[in-house]
């Protein structure tokens, strides 16, 4: 499963909306609870998607610099706003949309997801480089398990993945070289970007990650044989490719 | 022990050379075996506390912009390059001393140390908030077994504690505000201006920080009674105090 042979990485750099939580089932459970409670029917599943499909366009305002540097607690929180109403929950009170933005905190992982953490962390440093502001990802950690050795996110370089800044930003924080770090992503477009920056990369596809019949998203180019260092289905399929067993 | 009435913070923020590592224990064992390998004799704990001692003195000339910013990695190795002639080990390869300046990431917890945070990590989120650089806190926190939350150092804000963006900078990243957050520290110094910043306090005595016979250090100030929220001899004792038997 190597494409090329590499020095093993120090670290490990994981993506997480997809790629470690499962945001559409975690979304939508919540976002469902919530309706019933109101007694407002509505889709969803639906729901997740379209607040989901409002996260790059928001983020990529903030790259562009039309907008300031908001955290993502904040875009959720204005894409949220901007379309409750579509599905009739705009009696929503203040208290329920500022804890249902929070459901972002509470994300399960994937179930393979932390047991593949758990080995991988007994030979790597592992950590998040995500999107996610800091405190949702140290939130996230301690409520869904996940055992990373630190927290990066974007927000410490104020500056959002693709941007260079992000990976180059990690592995420095980190006192390795870029080609000792190795990004894991669900995401082949956030893996050439750290590619582009020397970094070692993984895929792991999650093929469920918009929910079943959701398609796979925003992805326009699909993974090319070889394109990346190593290809798994699961991060114990991960941990696999490291065992000594098997290497 | 509460000295006044104050509602429970949500996050603990610990100092760590010192508070939770024995940085006199942890490198006069190195410098000790390092002289032995090399037929040096020498007195390892006055190395340890002379290396020590430079340390406030080089972040200050950071902190007075006399310095531009260096992390701690490179504030250790100049002090450690200015000292070993004094202390007959002149003879040392350059990989001597880049492996001797990295026993500051691999330090042992105070025997207390690690039960005390896990039981803490039960009931709140649990960082460092340290002077050492993130990769150093992060290799220390595998190499030691500590189980924070997350990882924030001074490098993050590019100040060193005492000044007030690290202290506000550590509630921001958390999404909390100052007085929500408990600073924890052996140093009043720290904690004094911790709550200069709004930030509760908790002072745990490290009478052995300097080693045996080596005094209390670098702290003029003794704690005045009443002074912090909390005291305690050990992180056990300060979990006694949140535990709800114990309230």
């Amino acid at each position: 499963m190597n494409a090329m042979p590499k020095p093993a990485p120090k670290a490990l750099a994981f993506d997480v909306f997809g790629t470690v939580v499962d945001w559409h089932g975690g979304i939508s459970a919540e976002v469902a609870a919530l309706a019933a409670r109101h007694g407002v029917s509505l889709n969803a599943a639906d729901f997740a998607r379209d607040w989901r499909a409002g996260y790059p366009v928001a983020m990529d305002r903030v790259r562009r610099g039309e907008l300031p540097w908001l955290h993502i607690d904040a875009l959720h929180r204005m894409i949220l706003d901007s379309i409750v109403d579509r599905y009739g929950l705009n009696g929503l009170s203040e208290a329920d949309r500022a804890d249902l933005n929070l459901a972002w905190h509470r994300l399960p992982a994937w179930p393979d997801a932390v047991r593949g953490l758990q080995r991988l962390k007994a030979q790597f440093t592992i950590t998040p480089l995500s999107n996610g502001n800091f405190s949702l990802l140290t939130a996230m950690a301690k409520s869904a398990g996940l055992p990373w050795d630190c927290v990066i996110s974007a927000e410490l370089f104020q500056h959002y993945k693709p941007d260079p800044e992000t990976y180059l930003g990690c592995a420095r924080l980190l006192g390795l070289q870029p080609a000792e770090v190795m990004m894991v992503a669900c995401h082949p477009g956030d893996l050439r970007a750290a590619q582009r920056c020397g970094l070692q990369t993984a895929y792991v596809s999650r093929p469920l990650e918009n929910g079943a019949g959701g398609g796979t998203g925003t992805e326009p180019t699909p993974v090319v044989a070889g394109e990346f260092d190593w290809v798994a289905d699961s991060f114990e399929q991960l941990a696999d490719c490291f065992t000594p067993s098997s290497s």
